[in-house]
């Protein structure tokens, strides 16, 4: 069975990834919480008579007793008032410090429930069960959980990293497809920042992937998480900089996001658009290097191959910079980008008189 | 210059403990964070004009801009709706990953400004100035953050480390003296679990205590600080069970804020009465050892001398247990107790049929 540990000292856990798993959830519920008897899920709209009372009924099966928190599906669900009627609404449920929340959903339903399970009683026991694509190969691994605020997205938040991951591939069979084509996106990403090979793979196999084929699917969401684990490994916090390069596609992402309205974009469409402009800002910078023009066409033609946009919206210069400016990432008025150096691997860098390349 | 260190693996600070050190807050400001140029201090209402200002204008001269941010003294800041407006001003403020928040004042203080600090961005960097006695000897090591919710205190939280920890006894002339009495019951606690010679030293000192002898407070302070820490560093986030001890009194303490109305007493008080249920536990639990009694004779007689309350309001016994079984610390609906071996040392007991000895 295809298995990734993300081996952090102090949050070792594994991810377990295979079609039709859900029916063991139970086994490894006991597994990663051994000294649980209780389990509090949360959910949302969709995906509650999808998967989340089979989740509910495989647990209490399983002889865990468990209640089932449903949240409205969307990206405005991830906000404080919601936070808040969780942590009552799991204060009435009884919990104790050994109960777990069981996030089952997307990345909303995992960015939320790991934040109310990272601040409820100073950290409850945590496990994910993602169910798109999205949520499968980027907010599973890593530890970060959150929720918005009226000034930005996830600017309130934690480091919490689950106790176990449970992904089965059945779920993604009824993803909607522009869901599941945006978070094909992150896929390509790690392509191209880490995996020179996995990028190949990946153009060798686009008609398995949009087929949704489990056999390549299980194959490139182990190995999306593989390369995610390794590099939090190297940063769990994003402190020395390495986590960062993560965000390739994503510093133009945000602008994509912002500009045009959370929820015009899904957040895997504008990252497939701002790695299409980083790419191009790499080939500006160095225009006679054939390196940099080869990777923008293969990237941009894998893009366009699994079916991810890569036309950016009509921005003014100043509207773009603007908003960079304003990122939670950048530090002391100081824009970061994280740019190829070649195809698998790229750099962070400061780019002085960046307006000129836009 | 006293100082504490707390050496946690992670995160390492100390504690700075000195009358008059305030004016060289900026020294210890670029010591403890050396790339932040950027503050914004929380404080409170009563704090603000007494040592909040003058923070603020010692680190604007050693170069740090700052801005400060006032909530309402009392508990019913430590909330939701606060943290979220605090959220908000931060981020107007312009704070990014760098940027300190600065905490001023007393538990109530330390506990919301943490919070805000753990989850803004995901983790600001954290130092605190404790002004009160009880924030001195008990919020200001360990780590604990959080917010109330109206389900009960403390229920939303993070553990967050401060990078370090200034105290200048001279914050300490203009605490009210119910407060200062109340910060001194957590003071007696430590040498109960803890370190016998300790309490002796309180008992042999008790008028210059209440006179608030600066010499005798600054070796005070350090060595609640030096023995909380100890026991931090053995189980910084409560999960063996060793850092539960320092809940002595709280059990009872807990019961004593909430069937009262949170703010009748004052969590030191409570803490107080705590103790006295506590070791009368232990007594009647063993009523034919002479420890137990010589013990709790000695407990109660240096609470009284400190003017600290030790007479517990009337409830009925079926209102206790009930209070105690909702309690957060309390796992499975099993109460624990931490009672008293002999003078500094205790251990956590679970009690059958505990209602006979209430």
């Amino acid at each position: 069975m295809p298995t990734v540990s993300v081996s952090l000292a102090a949050n070792p856990y594994e991810i377990v990834i295979e079609s039709g798993i859900f029916p063991r959830f139970g086994e490894f519920f006991r597994k990663w919480a051994p000294s649980a008897k209780q389990a509090v899920i949360i959910t949302d709209t969709n995906v509650e008579p999808l998967y989340g009372l089979k989740i509910a009924e495989i647990l209490a099966d399983a002889g865990i007793s468990n209640d089932i928190c449903v949240v409205e599906a969307g990206e405005e669900s991830k906000c404080v008032e919601i936070a808040q009627l969780l942590w009552e609404r799991l204060i009435e449920c009884g919990v104790d410090r050994k109960t777990v929340v069981v996030a089952v959903g997307g990345g909303v339903v995992g960015d939320l429930a790991g934040f109310v399970a990272a601040t409820l009683n100073r950290g409850l026991p945590f496990i994910q069960v993602p169910t798109t694509l999205l949520a499968q190969v980027d907010s599973s691994v890593g530890g970060k959980t959150g929720i918005n605020i009226p000034q930005g997205k996830n600017l309130v938040g934690a480091f919490w990293q689950p106790k176990g991951v449970l992904m089965d591939m059945e779920s993604l069979r009824t993803l909607d497809e522009r869901q599941y084509r945006a978070g094909l996106a992150e896929v390509v990403k790690y392509g191209i920042i880490l995996d020179a090979d996995f990028f190949t793979f990946l153009e060798e196999n686009v008609s398995a992937i949009l087929a949704r084929d489990e056999t390549v699917l299980a194959r490139i969401i182990a190995r999306s998480c593989e390369l995610k684990a390794q590099i939090v490994l190297e940063d769990e916090r994003e402190t020395s900089g390495r986590r960062a390069i993560l965000n390739y596609g994503h510093t133009f992402g945000h602008v994509v996001e912002k500009l045009c309205g959370y929820g015009t974009y899904l957040h895997g469409e504008a990252v497939g658009i701002g790695m299409v402009f980083a790419a191009a800002l790499a080939r500006k910078l160095d225009p006679e290097n054939p390196t940099f023009m080869e990777l923008e066409m293969r990237q941009n033609a894998l893009l366009t191959a699994l079916g991810i946009p890569t036309q950016a919206p009509e921005f003014t210069r100043d509207e773009i910079i603007q908003t960079m400016l304003h990122d939670k990432k950048t530090e002391n008025g100081v824009i970061h980008f994280v740019l190829p150096n070649r195809l698998g691997e790229c750099v962070m860098k400061t780019i002085s008189g960046v307006e000129q390349y836009i």
